[in-house]
């Protein structure tokens, strides 16, 4: 089907493979922004057929034969890594041997179960009918397990699922680093437990049109122009880029409080990340992050290490404070940044504070691991579930839309995701201490609104590499350091002590 | 780069092909209403590239040596032109043949091209520059020549334009029609002079919000569901369906008149048509509209002959008047059914009356024609356009904002397809007088905001058969009758006597 001229050098001729490759992916990915934002609900069928097919495509595409042979004829000619098309060659040489494993049909499979298993994951959720979802997460399990197969050789079933989002990384150093933090942030929620009154000016009501007055202000000066973003109402936030120059978050917006404002914030690092990418990389495997953990350590810098700081607050809480007169009126600044900085044990992840958020990862770390083992069965799934909120938390889940039923990710087949939140969060702080060593103290230029400086170390560090560098050498590059999870507790410990 | 199964009889493969290029399609037509709706301005030019992939990818995959193939081993089974199956075969195969003899890079070159130029045009008409435009239209000249050679048999080249988007029609049979309309047209228009004093109640301001409330209910009384069913504001009003269930109609709302109401009624036609296709037809050639002159006699059927009609206006003129009190409380039902019925000979022939909209279209028709033969060069368009309005409807053209840079239809390679306009037309009043002959007088219906049997007898006779009878036999079905001028000039001059 490739009708790509068969002509130039073989690196001109590969390039040509891959741009039509990420071309496909484009489609894919506004297909999916659309029928998340837009689709009348009742396109959703053939909606799901036509991703199936574009995900079968370009998946049959990249991993054609003739890939392979212009991998080959450009074996030897990769040495520099230094080089960007030293890197493309290593990066495209690495997914296509992992592609290549994946029957195709089992790729278009994999993206139409996505699309009907998440359909009913949403009905099931609005009921709180876990039963009605039940034998879509057993399917998503067999599909995992079919992919697992694919890759024999690696011996932790679960580190066939981490090498997708996070090159490198294996099942044991996340449990190494989670073991390091599961008792400690136990310990810090046990000290905070006083926390949640701090909580109280949080309750809204914050009218809608003013959260996303609040929401346009903040992306505006951390320097998303409308020219190349666009910010939409979803049930779940998230962030696309189909292709250069157009950034795509969502936001979910409740009246009763300003998660919004934060998720609006954490997507904003998703965005950017993209958005700064090295354009030279568009259309290329290079094109990207290069992977889930550095990711989200960049969603979690702008969320919570800037937009949770007080400096970020001397500069935006006046306008906030203007904003919503009426609920806000009363409640100082540093009441205020108390409060959203509270730690409070809370059923949802999506809501949850600095210090809680690991312990929902880690529950779902470990669920996934015992899932997949066949330890727990997804009849057994809820009452787990449960038991160990209560371990971990303290809190007692009341249904299963607030349980097991609160993430889309199992129900989109992404297992193996959720441990990289939280090693975004150890990573963030990493990238952070670096950062704040070369420029100085930020605090006086983001109490001034001003966080270009900020976002332009960000950039000529981590973002303009896109994919080029694998995870852990490019935190070696920007911090000298392998994942180290004790800047981490050393930051928690300071500001929750 | 196919990856179908290769399973099956002759027949279910060639269904499975279908269904991949389908699928391709969808994602065009996603992507295009996504550029036109969503799309950050400065995600132009990825998205240009992705659309030409898609274009060309699809392109390939149809023209491919296995469709003819299976279209060869199919030959002779497709006898009985009633079945489904058999109707599926004559439409593909003409479709293959046609599509075979256009390089698969000439397809992605077009659609790169009408990328580029759409948005040159879009520059061009802001700024009323001819000039900056004029590379690109000549480039789409270029490209439609290169088009027109690859069917050098066909011994006139505007024929080969057409029958892209009206099977079996000539140029000769056009300029029957329309030599028959001109004279008669340019009478009315004569005769009506003093109309446009009619047209002076509909001068706003008529709040925009209040406009989009009066859509949402006439689309609700005509069917229009919001699961399935979603409007949005573009610059120039369009119908898109990018697969079942999922049916998304523009308009553009002017607060200095009511055009967006009836463009409303006009893109709702283009969307049942789709919306009430026959599901069993989808993603196959089947499963749209059967030519672009059928589609246009249905957005003029729900835009005049309902939406201009007295008694719609009986059920809904209440209803506006107390939208726009301001506006129209002093304005009476009869005198506003004469305003939106006024022959007003003007510029823009979106904005045109149902009389002087045909002279738009012989004039296009005309140049067309004109250009292609080089009879008529790019540089002297704009004013060769500006004598020829003055000689049809008495306009002298300002600017080539208001000329010339109006339509959107050159710029993204559309030439042969305005004549369809007026030739749909003609063909909705000889539908029209079936539907009333055999349903009997609609008025009484329309006058309570029930238009649920002629929407139901259009499904029945027209809509549901999608593209499974050509454009001509589809209409000999119907009305017993060819192509015929006759009933629409009757209908004129009955109602603009």
């Amino acid at each position: 089907m490739s009708v790509v001229a068969e002509t130039g050098s073989s690196l001109e001729r590969l390039k040509r493979i891959l741009g039509e490759v990420a071309d496909l992916k484009h489609a894919e990915a506004v297909l999916d922004w659309d029928a998340r934002v837009s689709m009348p609900p009742a396109g959703a069928e053939a909606r799901a057929e036509a991703s199936a097919t574009l995900t079968r495509l370009s998946h049959g595409r990249f991993i054609a034969d003739d890939v392979g042979e212009l991998l080959g004829e450009l074996e030897g000619t990769d040495g520099d890594p230094e080089s960007d098309d030293g890197a493309l060659l290593r990066v495209t040489r690495r997914l296509w041997e992992r592609a290549r494993r994946v029957p195709s049909e089992l790729a278009g499979e994999m993206a139409r179960a996505n699309g009907v298993a998440v359909a009913a994951w949403d009905r099931a959720k609005s009921a709180s009918d876990f039963a009605s979802f039940a034998p879509h997460l057993q399917r998503q399990l067999e599909l995992k397990h079919r992919y697992i197969e694919c890759f024999s050789e690696i011996e932790t079933a679960y580190d066939v699922l981490l090498e997708d989002y996070e090159e490198g990384m294996t099942t044991t150093e996340v449990v190494r680093v989670f073991d390091r933090l599961k008792d400690e942030l136990i310990a810090i929620v046990e000290r905070r437990r006083g926390d949640s009154a701090a909580e109280e000016p949080l309750r809204g009501p914050f009218p809608v049109a003013l959260q996303h007055e609040a929401g346009r202000r903040v992306l505006e000066a951390f320097g998303a122009d409308v020219s190349s973003w666009r910010i939409d109402e979803t049930p779940h936030p998230f962030a696309s880029k189909p292709g250069v120059g157009d950034i795509r978050l969502t936001t979910h917006t409740d009246e009763n409080d300003l998660t919004s404002l934060f998720s609006t914030m954490h997507e904003f690092g998703h965005g950017i990340y993209e958005y700064d990418v090295d354009p030279s990389f568009a259309r290329t495997p290079l094109g990207g992050g290069t992977s889930s953990a550095i990711h989200e350590s960049q969603s979690r810098t702008w969320e919570n290490l800037v937009g949770r700081s007080s400096a970020f607050w001397r500069w935006f809480y006046p306008q906030l404070q203007a904003l919503f007169a009426e609920t806000l009126g009363g409640v100082d600044e540093s009441s205020f940044v108390r409060g959203v900085n509270a730690v409070r044990p809370g059923l949802i992840r999506g809501d949850a504070d600095e210090v809680t958020y690991g312990l929902h990862i880690i529950l779902r770390f470990e669920l996934e691991q015992e899932l997949l083992a066949g330890s727990v069965s997804v009849g057994e799934l809820p009452e787990v579930w449960n038991a160990r909120m209560q371990e971990y938390l303290g809190v007692d889940v009341p249904d299963d839309a607030r349980g097991v039923l609160q993430d889309m990710h199992w129900a989109v087949g992404l297992f193996g995701y959720f441990p990289t939140y939280q090693l975004g969060n150890v990573v963030s702080v990493q990238i952070w201490e670096k950062a704040v060593a070369d420029l100085g103290d930020l605090d006086e230029a983001f109490s001034r609104g001003d966080f270009s400086s900020l976002r332009e170390w960000l950039r000529e560090h981590v973002y303009r590499h896109g994919s080029k560098y694998p995870p852990r050498d490019l935190l070696r590059r920007v911090t000298g350091s392998d994942l180290d999870p004790d800047p981490y507790l050393r930051y928690l410990h300071a500001k929750f002590a």
